[in-house]
């Protein structure tokens, strides 16, 4: 396509899309419901056909010399298909979020004044060659009363079509229009800088991926985002930690994964207690095939560790290397991570219950724990159900965002007849 | 100053706003209310000096050849002044929104997850020359526990100075620190440049003034930005209307203020009832001098009626001109809405219960109205005790913002030693 006929192409997705954000906006429960129920059936009916399709979208990748964790992520499996369709299904058993009027209260005018929960109208989301996210994406948008325009990577196109298709057959099947879901047709990379400068069409975009993808999308992008694009998570071991619980819960934050935006990147020990805990946690961790690198203090008191510099305290990892600095404070502590952190998750081990209430409010971080492993930070085990990213954004959302991130609150006034001044 | 030293004076504004940003964070409510008394205290004290720094922007402002409107929005007198005092103690009486702690539930991990309400940071406010807007909104960011940094129209800079300055007695009396509310002290337009594009150290912009500002700054803004553009605002006569109801409420929603965002600027009207409404109606409105605009509907019904043209549908008139249009279902008055309404606050007239929760689910405006009057759209009325502004937008704050709207929550999450997977 030219640039005129993609951007001509885009904006009549937008218009489709604003169109059909009115229809799932006062879509009954039951009718979202049942979209989704009939979607996850006829993906698990199609498995075979999806299977052979991915094949193809794999071999072209393969082809054009991806890399294996690339393939990786592309890869259906009739095992990840069936978890895709799971996945609908519980997006469908999960409370609707539209509609629910909070804090109705009579004001002195007599008005009745309070709050109702409403989409945000079309949701525009940005991601890599996962065509499992496909599905989950639009089951969630779906679900909160929101048209999606859904644009994976280019890769992946012959295998989001089909699961586009299943999506469909469910939306047709409970009378909603198509157009509540819509895919991105063109592998044409134009086609993203149109969608994300379509004012007035779509209201909020969702980049999912790496660093660098988000990085530009939110650059580039004239419409909000709701985004994290680190996560430089610390753990801080303060003076009063009960020793063993610090050792057992730093290390599961680093160790239990090391790929995820929630593992801990930074640990911080208060100079009393780092004799005494680090030894232990320095040698699990080394055990475990963890680089460390340390600050002067650490170096005093474990043999052979790497010095860190200033660029291990921004660093994001995402592999087994662990960044360690001893702090004389609970205070140095806290200046650690307003200064290096992302704002996305941080802890403290403590048995201190000031300082507890001092992280808890002072560490400006979408969540911020006290005594546990900041891998926790994640939309199912907050309770979310499900969760479509991670929010550092200071505005909407913060942290998990699940259904209600993609709502909002809209006033509601009731009269019988008031008027103003009268 | 030149280009380059306008963005290191501004740069630097923000540096410190975003140092101040975390001691006000952690304020007690003691001291942000000590704070508050003490600038109202202050702003009358110096009451003699205010009015004659004012007068001497005034002069400068009319040598300029400034109109009367602007003069009258630039000028303080001993009572303007006195209300701006109380202003700022209202906001002291408010209840302190940061800290609040919601929604703990226990989760099958073992966990404690709720939300904690926290400050957004460092707000920048961009206003026109109207002085009371410098207290009020300094006032509200320091409450919600927000530093600030505020830039009023040039015309207005002798008088922000001296607002500023009883602003930062009462900020040292309460032992926080003056750059909590700063003023950006210069008259280069250049400078809003710079501030509104402060990634990092300006959370969020809040834009107040008309329409070409707000919409200059949301274009140009690399930082979120809390606004709303127009106010088309439309008051709907459903067929079941009681007849003396809607005409009270729609006479009150148009002449009660001409010239404010949440006034009436469409009158829709269901064909059932025009014939008994519309005479009564549009001869009140002529009584009080307003010009009618009608569809063709409209003007077989009220003779004289000048006809309506595409652009009254979209018009934001702040004046005392009214469109009126007769449609044929709430369908069609819906539709209306959505194509050419603002958002803003809409209201329905009816005593139909399906048809009142109907336009209550499907309007997708900030406020949405049964049976009273769109003017009743205001922080007040709400209850929200005082607002920075209305909001439009469909993330974050949607209608009145107030102390709440200058803030959002954050995950909080309580263990006692538990690791995920453990």
């Amino acid at each position: 396509m030219s640039k005129l006929s993609i951007k001509a192409y885009v904006e009549a997705l937008g218009q489709e899309a604003r169109a059909a954000s009115r229809h799932v906006a006062r879509a009954s429960t039951a009718a979202k419901n049942q979209a989704l129920l009939l979607a996850a059936a006829a993906l698990r009916r199609d498995q075979a056909e999806l299977v052979a399709v991915n094949q193809s979208d794999l071999a072209k990748a393969r082809a054009a010399g991806q890399d294996a964790a690339f393939l990786d992520r592309l890869t259906l499996s009739p095992a990840s298909i069936a978890s895709m369709a799971t996945g609908l299904e519980q997006i469908a058993s999960l409370q609707d979020p539209v509609g629910e009027v909070t804090g109705l209260v009579r004001r002195p005018s007599g008005i009745e004044v309070g709050r109702m929960r409403v989409p945000l109208g079309v949701i525009a989301i940005i991601y890599e060659a996962r065509p499992n996210v496909t599905a989950d994406a639009a089951g969630l948008c779906l679900k909160s009363g929101n048209a999606c325009i859904l644009r994976g990577g280019s890769e992946a196109l012959g295998s989001n079509q089909v699961i586009a298709r299943a999506m469909h057959e469910g939306l047709r099947g409970a009378g909603l229009p198509e157009s509540v879901i819509q895919v991105l047709d063109t592998a044409d990379r134009a086609a993203v800088g149109e969608l994300i400068t379509l004012k007035g069409l779509v209201d909020v975009i969702v980049p999912r991926g790496g660093k660098s993808l988000i990085e530009r999308i939110s650059n580039d992008a004239r419409i909000p985002v709701i985004k994290h694009l680190d996560g430089v998570c610390h753990t801080y071991i303060d003076a009063s930690a009960d020793v063993a619980m610090a050792v057992r819960v730093a290390d599961n934050a680093k160790t239990q994964r090391y790929g995820t935006c929630n593992t801990m990147e930074t640990l911080l020990v208060h100079e009393a207690i780092a004799p005494a805990v680090l030894p232990l946690l320095c040698a699990l961790y080394r055990e475990k095939g963890v680089e460390l690198r340390g600050d002067a203090a650490v170096q005093r008191l474990i043999g052979g560790i790497q010095p860190a510099t200033e660029a291990d305290w921004y660093a994001e990892y995402l592999a087994p290397i662990l960044a360690i600095r001893v702090v004389p404070s609970l205070d140095a502590a806290l200046d650690h991570i307003a200064h290096y952190g992302s704002q996305h998750t941080d802890a403290i081990i403590t048995n201190d219950w000031n300082h507890a209430n001092r992280f808890l409010r002072e560490v400006d971080s979408s969540s911020v724990m006290v005594n546990t492993s900041t891998r926790f930070a994640d939309g199912f085990e907050y309770g979310l159900g499900a969760e479509i990213g991670i929010s550092t954004d200071k505005l909407h959302a913060r942290g998990p965002v699940g259904l209600e991130g993609l709502t909002n609150q809209k006033f509601v006034v009731l009269g019988n007849g008031q008027i103003r001044g009268g």
